[in-house]
């Protein structure tokens, strides 16, 4: 069984969509794998901590750091910069993160442990459509 | 085919068990698919090297560095840090590395390559009881 | 149904094997998962944009910054160095860049982006033999 979650971002940072990906296995009510891959190369897939939004402020704010616009002095090197300081250094975060997960499904549930939740991880600075991929089986 | 493998962990660095997924795998003596998913958002999974023990302690070393505690004057920045000083810092490592592995398996066995083991990497220093959800298809 | 890709590399650097991937599952036409798992504990696979040229160098550039070589002062700590400076960063840079992959496949074609191609990863300055198991079901 296959979709695809449509996600509309607006600058760097995390989206959860478990919901989504919740309410689309409920009905399945059985046990199998789900896979989920994102179809671009300036965003990722994140499974992390959805307690505490301090978690996702300073997840962003660590990987700006390790990563920073291209403009800045410390990445100069870089020479794929056409569409903005933000373009190659998203392109790296996308190489960091996950492209894929695979998550094991018992009687229809993903069996995420109590304070994980699936997340887009935005690293472009515009609004973007994201698509990712859904696998079940 | 589910299961779930628990594993105690003492202070951070890498817990091999590669035998414990070998001996699940066996009787099944079939080709599919293994699907492992660590159920926390402070420790990894990894493939390494199981030959010399130094891979390990130099793994350790680097993301100690890369990803300092949070009282360190480079980390200043994070907020999250009511946990203690290596709480932030083990979401960021969780981010950097693997929460599942997807490992093809032939005859009952994991196509590893000849030096490749399987590890949980602890981030946290207090002692933890981790559980890796496991899915054979 | 599974497979094995060979792959031989000429020193660090993105190895796009998409083609090789496309033309495997073709004849099989229908619906399913692909994995991909790479045998070694020195290379990654990368899902990361084929256009530009221009990002594989800046990708290749930024890892060389962020794991230095051996010899490099500020990696004075790493113990495993017999096999020469690059050898325990290669590690450290499989650690941090996928040793799996999993893409949905939707009528033997996989979903990739528009810009996505598939690359086996090196990290290693000698030429090697890579090999990356592929399951399919």
């Amino acid at each position: 069984m296959q979709t695809e979650f449509e996600l509309s971002t607006q600058g760097p940072g995390l989206y959860e969509f478990t919901s989504d990906v919740r309410d689309w296995l409920k009905p399945i009510a059985r046990d199998g794998l789900l896979t989920l891959f994102v179809r671009h190369t300036s965003c990722s897939l994140l499974v992390q901590e959805n307690a505490d939004p301090d978690v996702q402020t300073d997840m962003r704010a660590f990987f700006e750091r390790l990563v920073p616009p291209s403009n800045h002095p410390s990445m100069a090197y870089l020479r794929h910069t056409y569409e903005g300081p933000d373009d190659m250094p998203a392109h790296i975060k996308a190489a960091l993160l996950p492209v894929s997960l695979a998550i094991p499904v018992t009687s229809g549930r993903p069996v995420l442990g109590t304070w994980q939740g699936i997340y887009l991880f935005e690293h472009r600075s515009a609004p973007h459509n994201r698509s990712v991929a859904a696998h079940f089986a």
